[in-house]
């Protein structure tokens, strides 16, 4: 794969921080999927839009995602192995993940009538964009293959990631599915709210493609196989989806918007939220009738009304309970699961994700 | 892969046509997708959403790229060859490529806005459906992955058939892509409708998935992998493609109703035509200011001056010498393209398209 394609030579990368090499990769991935990869003159057109698509809808993001795939590979074998080439592709596998939620966000905004995304408009709200943003989704999911196939298809892994990203795909969709059907934007029905329902969702719709996939990548390319040890990479990667999925969820009503950056909106969109079910758990009929008034309204009154409600059941206290609770259970799963995988790959994410208030 | 799985016996199976083989493996189908492939039980209801969208969208169309496979397959390999685990395969193979149409015909009729597809509503008109139709065609794309990874994971051409779906997807998004840009439903510009990019969308939208893929599949499902015999046939079939859809929009003016089974509507959605194309191309200023002040309106009236100019202009004739050159053309190529290949893989194909009145 393209070293030649990067800039600067060979001992200024080596300077670089993976972060910074992730960033500076994008540009030339761009190049290459529209100078590059099909240079049939009459695609000229298309392969603008596919640029537009790309710059404006894959990066911006918080990159976590797409940076563990390069994390996780340097726990996984020893820096020796871990050749200019070896990290240019981790680098692009990565990119291949933020492509994969990339496709998903664009579409997700069109199916919620969502107004902004990543501090801009969402791409199906730009003038002229509308509708056709669904193909435009199509269009980053098939780039993912497109990459895959140009810079790993001499690699032993390249099958695996092939079945990993189709199968991924697959389960998030079914989450999104699961989604639409439990916390439909318009029609409010607090008897679909279960506890079981909502670590389905989170489960499918985003543990899969979050945390199990970029571990599941970099131990493909690290020459991990086995079944055996992605089950159990998988066990431990799910229930930190779950976790992080609930603190989101935590984060939405009770985070402070000058860290988060952002105001939650949760109880107006009628989300099926860890707040909403677990608060569903332990209210009585009264306050059931209250919640039934109040979510999935947008009046300020009602947003309120709710947000009293959780504080009356205690909430913040018992998601801090929750915390500690997942916490401990994840450091056991991890002494007990991790077996041949080295420890770090999974207490790294770890410590980027509990107690982090943004 | 499951002859268990199939109704009646080895020696009932036999006496069936491949129409009828296809048709009943996709109950079979569905049935593996919905119940047997992902088992966690929190799924259900997503699957149970999988299986209303498989039924509803996969069957009906003529299915003339899903036995394309199969079909191909019998002219390239000798029949002793073909067991009765290869003729599953390769009806299998053949319902990917109906599953891949799905795909974009459900998210097509969305960004068309149109309102029935093969005689019944479109998927997204259905009550209570929506824009959930973007995360539904995901899935139909999705399962085409499950279904070779399941039925065909241990075969040779496992991996070359995963590249061909993938590849040939993003061209086919390419070309709606184009498609999307030159003639958006409701901007009428005849300034962009050139007979360049006229075949450019219908060579990257149509010809691909419609042609090269289902005889591509068979190739490679025959053991031919060769890029110059892939180019040779794609030389061929692409060509055939790009006739099938001048034909196609030739009947949709010209042909009989009581045959077609349809009402052509291509003037009044504004489509870039072989037919305005072509006339585009011969037509006097004055013709062209009727064309422009007519192209793209619903009403009667206009939809009426344009056939009359397109018979003023002698279409019909036109459009006669163009099927016997492109015959012709195609004659030539099979000749001196089809090297290896028997002859009867494209012949059976033309044979199929020319002359056609439906």
């Amino acid at each position: 794969m393209g070293d030649t394609a990067c800039n600067g030579s060979h001992s200024k990368k080596a300077l670089l921080s993976d972060p910074q090499l992730f960033d500076a990769q994008f540009e030339d991935l761009v190049t290459e999927l529209t100078e590059r990869d099909l240079t049939d003159p009459v695609l000229v057109d298309a392969l603008k839009r596919l640029r537009e698509v790309l710059v404006y809808n894959a990066p911006g993001g918080k990159r976590n995602r797409g940076l563990s795939v390069i994390g996780s590979l340097r726990e996984l074998v020893p820096p020796t192995q871990l050749t200019q080439d070896v990290v240019q592709q981790a680098l692009l596998v990565g990119w291949c993940i933020e492509l994969l939620q990339a496709f998903f966000l664009v579409a997700d905004d069109i199916m919620d009538a969502s107004v902004t995304r990543r501090g801009q408009p969402c791409w199906y709200k730009k003038d002229g964009v509308g509708l056709d943003a669904i193909n435009d989704s199509f269009l980053l999911e098939a780039t993912i293959y497109r990459l895959l196939r140009s810079h790993c298809r001499d690699q032993p892994f390249y099958i695996h990631l092939l079945e990993l990203f189709t199968e991924t795909t697959f389960q998030t969709e079914l989450g999104q599915a699961l989604d639409l059907m439990t916390a439909p934007p318009n029609q409010i029905d607090l008897n679909r709210f279960t506890l079981e329902r909502y670590k389905a969702i989170v489960k499918y719709k985003t543990a899969f493609y979050s945390f199990y996939l970029p571990v599941a990548a970099a131990m493909y390319m690290a020459g991990i196989e086995s079944e055996e040890e992605h089950n159990n990479a998988k066990h431990i990667l799910l229930e930190m989806g779950e976790f992080f999925q609930i603190q989101d969820d935590y984060l939405d009503c009770y985070g402070d918007p000058a860290v988060t950056g952002k105001i939650g909106t949760d109880i107006q969109d009628n989300k099926c939220s860890w707040l909403v079910v677990t608060a569903l758990g332990i209210m009585s009929p009264e306050q059931r009738a209250v919640l039934e008034a109040c979510y999935g309204r947008h009046d300020d009154a009602s947003v309120e009304k709710v947000k009293a409600l959780y504080n009356t059941l205690q909430m913040p206290a018992l998601y801090h309970k929750h915390e500690d609770e997942s916490y401990e259970r994840l450091q056991k799963l991890i002494a007990c699961h991790a077996q041949n995988l080295p420890h770090s790959v999974f207490l790294n994410f770890a410590k980027k994700i509990y107690k982090r208030n943004k």
